[in-house]
């Protein structure tokens, strides 16, 4: 079976959103990941601060990292996000998330968002469904 | 107290990332919104298909449209998506709310997104909070 | 395969909890159940209020009648609830639901609860796994 | 203001259905609750292991007296729970708080809920109000 790394090379190489997000890789491993990237003034809605979109995004690249990582093709089924504090153009926001539980099919992953002052600004929670197929 | 036209153009003049979404407003009165927008090959992930941060991200444009129109701010509190269909570039979605709920300082949303067969996409589903600062 | 009501019946025969609360059927088909109950004094919490617990029960059963009554055994992955309005001890609940997607392996539902004077007191949405195993 | 067990002495004094659950506080301070409790027949359902709104019912009982108790009255705007393991009769759970973000108004939890061989049975993410209202 291909190892996290391999599989996120795969992943990010061709992922053009995560792109254009300016998406870095802090860390990976099997069923885990670690994001980094900053906000730009594109990225604001109308009022001044990140477009909600912004962090559920981040936050749904790391899911989509740390849960494939495992070796197994796996989809998102539901996710949830609240956006704890206003993000501003210039933050940089790390992304990192915790495997809360794994089944045979299921695993359920809670992501934290923090800005460059260690604040949280969004916390995630997403249930992914893991399929047979291995990257 | 403004109107939902008033308060939509205010907040989407500034809302650059739903500009770079392309999003177009369809309608929208208090508490309503419809909108739509056509997914290009930037917004794709690492499976070729929309990253599900676009849906999410339009789905979140809807929620503050619909929420802040009734004429005071409103700020979300939690939102959850299902992702229910692959998303494919060139797709032209529409996202249409639903209020299912208000009182004096809360209101559930949801909003479904479907594509141009008329297929649902995504199912999303918001909380805000509605200060007491008009628009 | 096996029709709704005798799945249900089966179901229901077994589910002490279900009841305890005693909840009544009004209504069943494939993918749909209707329920009724009202609420007891020992139901109650340390507000006066229906305990969020309840609700959250009435819901559960109606998504696992609804879901599994297509023929398939079928498991909650993920639920969430909205209390909307408190419930007081008397108070007739009627929980009703609606298939908002179905796939092969997943199906998502609404679950509203409204009360004898027809005000939605809570707003639930669950999505179950489709297991291969009949009933 | 009020201390924490004084709160939770009101609150459960007065809370009928967590009383019948059977539900006993092992520890709280302000915004921490862990709860236990023990799995009878007459909580369980269709498929023979605990009703899903046991889980929920112990999950929001945690929820409400780890929120109530930094000394303002608070509600519950939004509840999630995923049911990660079967419980069965005769198991004894146990649940505890972590309170992920508080704000002036809001206030987000998670609860782990675990049986007698500490494995996770359920998690459960809580949002609450913070009303003005000291106890």
């Amino acid at each position: 079976m291909k190892q996290a790394r391999e599989i996120v090379d795969q992943m990010y190489s061709n992922d053009a959103f995560s792109i254009w997000l300016g998406i870095e890789r802090l860390e990976e491993r099997a069923g885990y990941s670690r994001l980094q990237m900053t906000v730009r003034e594109e990225m604001t809605n109308g009022f001044g601060i990140a477009h909600g979109g912004i962090t559920y995004s981040l936050a749904d690249s790391a899911l989509a990292f740390a849960s494939n990582s495992h070796g197994l093709q796996s989809m998102s089924i539901e996710t949830a996000i609240s956006h704890t504090r206003p993000v501003k153009a210039g933050d940089i926001l790390t992304a990192e998330t915790e495997e809360l539980n794994q089944s045979k099919r299921l695993a359920i992953y809670e992501v934290r968002i923090t800005n460059q002052d260690n604040e949280v600004v969004a916390l995630f929670k997403g249930t992914v469904f893991r399929t047979e197929k291995p990257w």
